[in-house]
């Protein structure tokens, strides 16, 4: 790539899995130059020995989380950290010149009151919630390319409305509400102590969590009413799946009087006829965690029921990788699109590990 | 117990998954002589050599199942086999005293156009289909007690069933259709040599199957229609857990205006107060596989919108173990009813088992 | 059974994986009335809120730990805390009528020296040490009789000392050190919010861990050495296997001269002919976890090589669950011993639970 | 890389799990021109529609095995077949220009009775047996350069052997015989149909397989001789773990007198200091299979008894992913050998994936 200007990154919160992603993207990303990773856990030692990472930044040491206003001096700062932490560093980083991609949900809401319904305080920034640009890439990416807040999306919410936006969009649905039943892998609860969490509980368990009362319901709300152009009930569940990573949301919804399937399918190729990270497959029944767990991508099909009592109700599915296309790896793409590159780099070469059998 | 009749019995299938669940509860059951077991792929072993079985039958051998008729000398026959032997053996049998439980999905439809959209062949004995039992054991006690055939329900139907049948049967719930998503173990799929269930494939996986076209979707609806005493649509969708046992179903369902979740509650609660294997728990997040696999049990909860874009929706959450109560125990539950014992007789003991950590 | 003195028991640590254990299977056994449970975790719930336990004890409240001399008006205390809380609990309760089953590691060796060896701490209680009855069931019943302190065995220990004793007890060893690598589930580390057996981390993970560290390794060397005659020198290496319940250990050594395999078998049958819980398979590779998981049973067997290379050395493997027959279940088994019981007491019934498919 | 000559190579037996990353990795290689697959499973299907994959040779279409002479006209033959096919394809291979490289046992012996000894054939064409290249490639390299045939490594002995090859090489152990206990993940039985290998078989479980009868275990003892100069007796014990990829080996042997554990480190250190796949790590608690899954790496370590009754003896450890550096990739790295190319050509990239959380 010629005249690239490489960026000056900083990552705050690298050692958790979305922080680990976020390192092990960014170390061979032909545009960047790593310079500063903040970790309380990790301060003192170097990538090489915490993550393997080999070359130009195997060196780089993790510095306290009470030294990240050093990240000023880049040109981007990713935060992977909790909602409180990012309440706190974005407005003093957006005081500097760097642009930053915050990964929490601190950022995401256009309205406070839907913030704080997901997270249950007041918003203490509300101004720059309509200056935020919410990253779900597919859908933002002119707005992306002057960006100085990037709020990346949840997981489960890029997965759900990657799969819906199109479909409301299109005026195919009716607006009586929409039903996402997902289910998550435990790297999404992040690098807990929780004994809940631990091996022991979760193998041969399945379960919901959080039911009715999600802070990503919202989320999904905001965004599909947008596409909508109208309200759009959200009923959303999450479980938690005994495996390490990847994101499936199984959703439910009603076609418009007349709306056949191939209309469906037609929406949703040509939405993401340009994207290369959603692939439209043609059947849900294709839909799995393995094919994309390791990659970038998000996979999405969908079947309507043409006969039977209940005609017209349409079956949808999702899959991606929580940590990548649902955190770190759909940062990158932002990032990537917010400087004019190819929205591919560094992001690309590992989907043939996707499935790992 | 005082003058129990010991009752003769003989299994047919007893090599999958559900004939193994069967001989470890007959055997063990104090009202039951075994005298009879047949497999083709154990056939010549003795139960102890394939199971550990100890005691009065560790010396029964398989038989073939071209033997099967030998059976008809018995006062019970449980069939663990396909829907094509099922069909076939049946009509056989009950020409002569014994009685019959069909684990299969061969007699538990009333119409044979619904027989026809689950397994898509003409039912060849249309004649039986109104005298069999559908043994969901805690809607037909009754009918239990003079059923010369028992058609035991499926493993997703009776966690669907079990969760809804009461709310239905309330008059709580509107009638424009209800969703059910459900997963469940492996081990659902039977004793399989699919490479696409081979532990390589499904670790770390996670997909629906069978969208829109599952067999299981009449029964559920053949059920609730009789509780609901109208037709009620239902859109399920099945996916593959990558744990050997369990279901939870996960439904989505509208109340009549003006119904409250306590009345939801006390639905369940009153549907299931005289029933020892069904538990309403306080919420669905308390609704998981590990306490309910290696038990009888069925635990289900509910919870209700009552805020937001689309009040009015519930939640409504049930687990069992799919070869238990979804299929052996459930078996064992409808014979004891069937001989007027106590239900809950070889079925207890284990409970404490359930979770297994 | 008549006559049967029953027995007041507490437990003392009761929400451990252990503690838990105990309390179902105590909470079922025909001999005992539990009368208190300790654990801070769970202080105030009853035992049906936690386990789901019915029955005379479901209203049972956990205490605080600092309550547990309460238990010194007991028959029998079962302790599943921690060395350092048994080290100061025991001498208490010795004071007084009550008989202790320690499942600590606290009182397990004779001599002070290995104590230290295994846990780094000076023993401050020196003298109980000679006083304890380790409590390997089948190598101990006539001591278990009149025991006032039951050490309960280490969960590895169990598992290789069961496998190798009988071997050395009959000469047919070479005594140049014998090699045992095992692998455990990781219900094995407690009810733990270490990250690093959370599920995240340990799902498709497999590891050696503490190597030539483990405090074990004295443990299996006491008891064979007392078997042999003879000081074993033991090299013991313990993995981390991405299951929550169940030990392999495979174990190596070489025969005498012209000792056959068929000896071998002999000698392990033999040692465990009156044994209702340890069972001889007919090849290594018949042994697995999931067979004894959720049971008592302890299987063994062994391989002999006597071709090629290296004739002499011999392949023996051992499985158990780690929390029954490898603590809490060899707790109990202990305890009907000490009461002069039949020795599966309360310890049946789960067997046919023990391959969940 | 300049004035590269592109290879045309053929993968035969693509659909089998070493077949499907063999096309992953040659489909990416920028020095390969993949012009030809066989699978009789997936014949007539494109490598887009079977594995998804992009770019040149997306279209590429499966042949079936009967058209694998049309092979003849590559530069490189990859045979990702069993044995038997091996034996038939191989000589007719070898009388055109093709180079082969063997992903099966066909041509890894020296002597056909090691062969018989592994295999229970006679081998039918002794005469290859002495041209053929034993591809381990870290001992290997300058015979690869000139090689017709590379018998590419058996995964079990990948493993094994590049963690004692050193130290045999270096003399410092004893030559009384080493014990190679080992584990691996299903994916080695390859894609199967059969039960045993179904989930709901290998969940939860653990077990040897094939104890003192493995084939793997002359191939190890072949290679160890050859470094130690004289016969090695080894005592292989395999495992089937409850992962879908990845080998853990822990091997015990004796130190000669006086040998220290930095010599150990020195004598691994040293032999692997040029080699780009192999990773000397301070401790065995530190080798694991997930940072090495999905990569061509290989982690070894080891540590040394210096006190209690056994000192002299060692443990070490060694994890590959059975898939790449046991089989797939350890085949590349050999071709870019063979080719005088940097043997981490199409191998790199992925590292970073290796760990999943």
């Amino acid at each position: 790539m010629h005249q690239m200007h490489i960026r000056r990154v900083a990552i705050v919160g690298a050692s958790g899995y979305s922080g680990v992603e976020l390192t092990r993207l960014l170390a061979r990303h032909e545009g960047v130059s790593l310079t500063h990773v903040f970790s309380d856990t990790w301060q003192g030692q170097t990538t090489n020995e915490t993550l393997g990472i080999e070359g130009a930044v195997a060196g780089l040491r993790y510095q306290s989380l009470s030294e990240a206003m050093e990240a000023s001096g880049c040109d981007f700062v990713f935060l992977a950290t909790p909602v409180s932490a990012s309440l706190d560093l974005v407005p003093k980083l957006l005081a500097g010149p760097a642009r930053v991609v915050d990964l929490s949900g601190a950022f995401r809401f256009k309205n406070a009151s839907d913030f704080k319904r997901g997270y249950q305080i007041d918003h203490p920034h509300v101004g720059l919630l309509e200056h935020a640009v919410y990253g779900l890439t597919e859908l933002c990416r002119s707005a992306l390319r002057s960006a100085q807040l990037i709020a990346n999306p949840g997981c489960y919410p890029t997965a759900a409305t990657l799969l819906l936006a199109p479909l409301f969009a299109s005026q195919l649905l009716t607006l009586d509400g929409v039903i996402v039943n997902a289910a998550s892998g435990t790297s999404g609860a992040g690098r807990t102590g929780d004994s809940a969490l631990s091996f022991s509980e979760v193998t041969g368990d399945f379960r919901a969590y959080k039911v009715l009362q999600h802070q990503h319901t919202p989320e999904v709300e905001q965004t599909l009413a947008q596409c909508a152009g109208s309200p759009v009930p959200v009923t959303f569940t999450a479980h938690l799946l005994p495996v390490a990573r990847g994101i499936l949301a199984t959703a439910y919804a009603r076609v418009r009087t007349g709306v056949n399937e191939k209309q469906l399918f037609d929406a949703l190729q040509e939405a993401y006829a340009g994207s290369p990270f959603v692939k439209v497959l043609p059947s849900p029944n294709a839909v799995g965690l393995k094919r994309v767990v390791g990659t970038n991508q998000c996979h999405v099909s969908v079947a309507l029921q043409t006969q039977g009592l209940d005609a017209s109700r349409l079956v949808a599915v999702a899959s991606i990788d929580n940590l990548l296309k649902g955190a770190a790896g759909q940062a990158v793409q932002n990032f990537n699109v917010a400087n004019g590159w190819p929205e591919s780099l560094a992001l690309t070469g590992g989907e043939t590990k996707g499935s790992l059998t």
